[in-house]
């Protein structure tokens, strides 16, 4: 990959740091590993994918003011930027392996790098995912990632797999992200401190360190039919499962998990159209045969995270909300 | 990967298209490929890697105004961030296989993406390298790629397997590129239209349009010992090659092999200093043994390709030039 290609087409101010030191910032935070035959540093890095594994490859990006608050601290951007990715990862029910990170940032700045590294290494080690590779550039601030999970053939959770009278599942509890964004656009919170008040603050960690569901994804092999994980909003992700498998997918609203801080901060109504419409929470929707509920109860108890069946595939298309009766597939775990 | 995550954290103007419609347009022009299990549309695509060869992955990214003229046509910029990358993966000796885009645009703009595409493409239809994954994004017009490309175990192209002794070659010519981009600082280059004279049409082509030395990269397996690709300039990427094999290296400038249309358009003097210290041709510089001088003279007129030694590696460090007796190393071929 490259080591310096700012070209100076146009006048850029002085600077404390060259690209150069800027990466060798970001390459001592990387570590080898499992499969890395030549890591950062080379033309290319090198990687031994594993034998009778597939590859699982996702792409995403975050701007700065589009993607999250333009004041938001560095190490929480480092967090966020490689959680939205591992989450993706998470949905294919693949285990986290290696990647590039494609930097831009309107000034060199080590002490920002240290510190987007604290986040971003921090839930890199925490999944044993490596940084192989990518490119520092001038410009306004913007993270892109590139990460690559291994799933052995055959068990990868894709979303054109569910049947007809699947359950619809979702992990932990939905529309805490996006009540803090709403908090943050009303002025009722601060990116960049903690809340005095606990649900607040709750809510802010859910926004700014949403945590991929990379385990359960592992454990849903062989059990989900279809997986996505949920960064534009239940019903909009959901819609992606009915659409890739021709389904319809029936959710009752009153069943979809909600946290006692989001209750409390926005009450009841404002708490439910987070839940269904808001996106940034980054857990996992899946169906899952009704005969798999057991299962799924012992994933739930093994994991600590709570599963909730919040209604079922049908015959027909489209998502839906709102039936008084959504039938005997409720289950709440954990 | 994410198919929609521009979040409404600001005020955006109205859009002439979602992003849902801009991915889709680019994802009619992706095709379908070796080894690919599950293309563009889930949270991942899912590849089956080549047995027995390793993985060779590579991250690029563009920024207007920093990697190119701002006023660049989208069909040079989809070409260009597309080559710089293959660029890399040919420096490894690796064979183009797949990779993903993350696009940032500042508006959706359809008639963009598809000329974007059009360029983008044309080379990655060229070389077999299909896109698999990315994401759109709303922010300052920026491309990164992650490439991915496939070389049989043991026969990379590292940086570090320089011997002392062995020659230093280059493909093509060097300096082209930054007399481009001389001539359009100078404000004597539109690059946005082809040049009235053939000089200078020819050197905004190579600007523009590089060409990846793919093919020569495979065929250098076994042949080289090292090699990186020029997109800093001669100087500064063969530095790589002396400080990633502990060597020096010895340039003989004169030797380093000038275009006419850059001697017709900057003068020796001028064109000599594009070549030593421009980037942006993307040829590659490697090194090999003496004993390999036949197998070079082969491979360049198997592939109608110039190469020319430039030197040779020493016992000493670092990258000098300018000795008035460089050797018995002159090859060129082609």
């Amino acid at each position: 990959m490259a080591q310096g290609r700012i070209r100076k087409l146009i006048r850029i101010p002085p600077v404390s740091l060259t690209e150069f030191a800027l990466i060798d910032r970001i390459r001592a935070r990387s570590r080898g590993g499992d499969g890395i035959v030549l890591g950062i540093g080379d033309d290319a890095a090198l990687l031994q994918p594993l034998a009778g594994h597939w590859l699982a490859v996702t792409a995403d990006t975050l701007n700065s003011g589009v993607h999250f608050p333009p004041e938001t601290l560095p190490a929480d951007i480092g967090w966020k930027t490689l959680a939205v990715n591992l989450s993706d990862l998470a949905a294919m029910g693949a285990a986290p392996a290696w990647g590039t990170l494609a930097l831009s940032l309107p000034h060199a700045d080590a002490a920002w790098v240290d510190a987007f590294a604290d986040g971003f290494f921090a839930l890199a080690d925490a999944h044993g995912w490596r940084l192989i590779g990518g490119d520092t550039t001038r410009g306004p601030l913007s993270l892109s990632v590139t990460a690559f999970g291994q799933v052995p053939h055959g068990r990868a959770l894709r979303r054109d797999g569910a049947q007809v009278g699947d359950d619809i599942w979702v992990s932990g509890t939905l529309g805490d992200a996006a009540g803090a964004l709403k908090l943050w656009q009303d002025n009722g919170l601060d990116v960049t401190r903690p809340a005095a008040d606990a649900d607040v603050e709750f809510l802010r960690q859910r926004l700014l360190r949403p945590t991929p569901r990379v385990e359960l994804g592992l454990a849903l092999q062989g059990i989900a039919s279809a997986a996505v994980d949920i960064s534009d909003g239940l019903l909009a992700d959901l819609g992606h499962i009915a659409a890739g498998s021709a389904v319809g997918a029936d959710v009752d609203a009153t069943r979809v998990p909600l946290s006692g801080p989001l209750r409390a901060v926005l009450g009841m109504a404002g708490a439910q159209a987070c839940a269904l419409s808001g996106g940034d929470d980054y857990e996992l929707c899946f169906t899952a045969a009704p005969g798999r509920r057991e299962d799924l109860q012992r994933v739930s108890a093994r994991l600590g995270l709570r599963l909730t069946c919040v209604g079922q595939t049908t015959a027909g298309s489209g998502v839906s909300t709102g039936r008084d009766d959504p039938g005997a597939g409720y289950q709440h775990f954990a």
